[in-house]
């Protein structure tokens, strides 16, 4: 049986692994140290630093494939492990517009898929260019570093180009973050539209999800997105699909969207498996990590048939008591039939350190119960003072 | 967190890791090799004998509790745990009845629970007393060794009591063997009732399935069992919620049944997740596995309840043709459907080394993807000379 080499040790790699025991294929992580999240589930775990080549190359030695549980791994070192005659999927062509957001809208627009207005802020002159680009498309804007941001860091929103924002933009340029400049969409709500293809070509899209973002970050999940019109869902669908099939991605294509009275605009992509597909785990009959391993190793791909009418996943993010296991037994207690999944990371106030999920027909009753068991290990019998 | 040791690296152990993994509990398992199923799958797997008393003391330390991945560990080295402070779950005094067939069918006699009819048979004289014992209850006869059986290994029916039974008893009781002898129930069908029992004292009961035997192997269960009445089911979950609490099992207990005309009786007890309850991990809301890891951490029990109308599960036997990835390749790609897991193992002939599960609502559908998907692991393309 093959073996998958996943360089990063977040909580991708740890459920991508729950997939692997299943499908009888050996999964090997590259983690930063032995307490990662995944480092802890994995029996084939290497320590090292994913952005090293060195690091990758040895990671790569006897993997029958490489794949990534995140953007971060720099795109000349997959390269040069291409170029060493590492199989990676998805590859450094397509990885590179879930880097580089710049690059992305470039290729999107090309492709004429519908995008936010959006430029490239040149270094020189840059306030300048911005009050232009204002009076063009509006206030506020949306100010993105290209490279490097995750679940809100690397995105500001100014609403005036005042002081304070001409010296965040400012100390940006001065830190070489590379930054772009997008109109604020007016959207009704955001999106998700995950997909699967295959070196083979086969490809596989999920139901259209809703996802909920609270400052940022993302904390609940509802599939399939309610009262979406089967238009809409099969539009975003083929875009997604299109996508994926242009940009020659392999393995998971997450596209995030937003709703607006105008139609579809592509947010971000991601390509592995995304926060807005945990719910597969029990939500369909093939979750998005074996998805995706099917995918990067030319597998047939599985069934995207829900489970259920509804599900609901929510993110359970650290409080400020970190011990969470008190109130993980009055979850259970409270619900026995919301599925709770821990990431094995320390509690820290705002991070994920987990996520629910709850199945059913009644879609209110069912986000009530995945809001009230993440607020609960968040916060305890305190919730009701945070919500 | 807390971690759960479990002694035994088998396929039992590996599922159970799919479950530790989302629950964020650390498994801990004792294997007696580093290529056995568990320990391929587990960050912490020790490699040792779970026999050995001096092993299972080491692997103890540092487990909030330790549990078992089957019924092999000798009684006097659990109860020298137990000594010694280590929560064993279940405890010896439970597990007893599921080590020894002739303790389980005194005690079960002893609380009214209906089992065939059966006798020990004693070294001296045991062809006489045979004889005796046939004339009373008819044959075939079965003849069981009282510990240390599994997969049909330790029973033989017997039809005559001819030479070669003679020989047969004449050879297991020079070699040791302590043997019991039963009646030979004419049953309808085998069912099983899974269910699990916390510390607290909560138990929980799952759907009662059918399994169906070949050669003393499980190679099919049919989840819920076809036509059985809700006063039969219930009278079956009764009847385990009421074994597992006389018995003080922790943990899951499965009971499998005879069913026939006359009612249920008990063939065997397992105090850990079982093969027929493999249904569960996509079936039911909980599965087996997760529910023992709750149980064994005395956490609130999870729902039970189905996922779908119908759930079939096919053990996948090894064939005479050791690779099984290409024949893996084209089940995935006939029946998109079907979710495989593979344990890990060498193929070898007849040997379990994996299942497969389909649900829906067309149960004589369901049957034939499993059967086919099992069947084409096995002996790919020349299956139909197999059937």
């Amino acid at each position: 049986m093959p073996v998958v080499g996943m360089a990063g040790g977040g909580q991708l790699a740890r459920m991508t692994q729950q997939a692997a025991i299943g499908l009888g294929v050996s999964l090997r992580v590259l983690a930063g140290a032995p307490d990662e999240s995944a480092a802890k589930a994995v029996s084939d775990a290497r320590i090292g630093n994913d952005r090293s080549l060195d690091d990758l190359a040895a990671f790569a030695k006897g993997c029958d494939v490489v794949t990534f549980d995140h953007e971060h791994v720099p795109g000349p070192n997959i390269r040069e492990l291409e170029a060493q005659g590492v199989p990676c999927r998805p590859g450094s062509a397509a990885l590179a517009h879930a880097q580089d957001k710049l690059v992305m809208r470039d290729r999107l627009s090309g492709l004429d898929v519908p995008c936010p207005a959006y430029s490239h802020v040149p270094p020189s002159a840059p306030l300048a260019f911005l009050e232009a680009f204002a009076r063009e498309h509006g206030r506020p804007l949306v100010l993105k570093a290209t490279r490097g941001g995750y679940d809100g860091k690397g995105v500001w929103i100014v609403e005036d180009l005042d002081r304070e924002a001409h010296e965040l933009v400012q100390r940006l340029l001065s830190e070489g973050v590379d930054l772009m400049v997008e109109q604020h969409v007016p959207f009704t709500r955001e999106l998700a539209a995950l997909v699967a293809r295959s070196p083979y070509g086969q490809g596989a899209a999920y139901p259209i999800v809703e996802t909920v973002q609270e400052g940022g970050i993302c904390t609940e999940v509802i599939s399939p997105a309610h009262g979406l019109s089967k238009d809409l869902a099969a539009e975003a669908q083929s875009l997604a699909l299109r996508v994926a099939d242009e940009l020659g991605v392999v393995g998971l294509l997450a596209v995030e969207l937003f709703q607006t009275a105008g139609g579809l605009l592509v947010n971000e992509l991601a390509m592995r498996p995304h926060n807005s597909g945990h719910w597969t785990i029990e939500g369909a009959r093939t979750s998005q990590f074996e998805q995706h391993l099917r995918a990067v190793l030319d597998l047939p791909l599985g069934s995207t048939e829900p489970t259920a009418p509804y599900t609901v996943m929510a993110n359970v993010l650290g409080g400020d008591d970190p011990d969470v296991y008190s109130r993980y037994i009055h979850v259970m207690a409270h619900d026995p039939g919301v599925k709770v999944h821990m990431y094995g990371k320390e509690s820290r106030p705002g991070r994920k350190i987990g996520h629910v999920t709850v199945l059913g027909d009644d879609l209110a009753g069912l986000r009530e119960r995945a809001r009230h068991a993440a607020d609960f290990l968040r916060w305890g019998p305190r919730m009701k003072e945070h919500r």
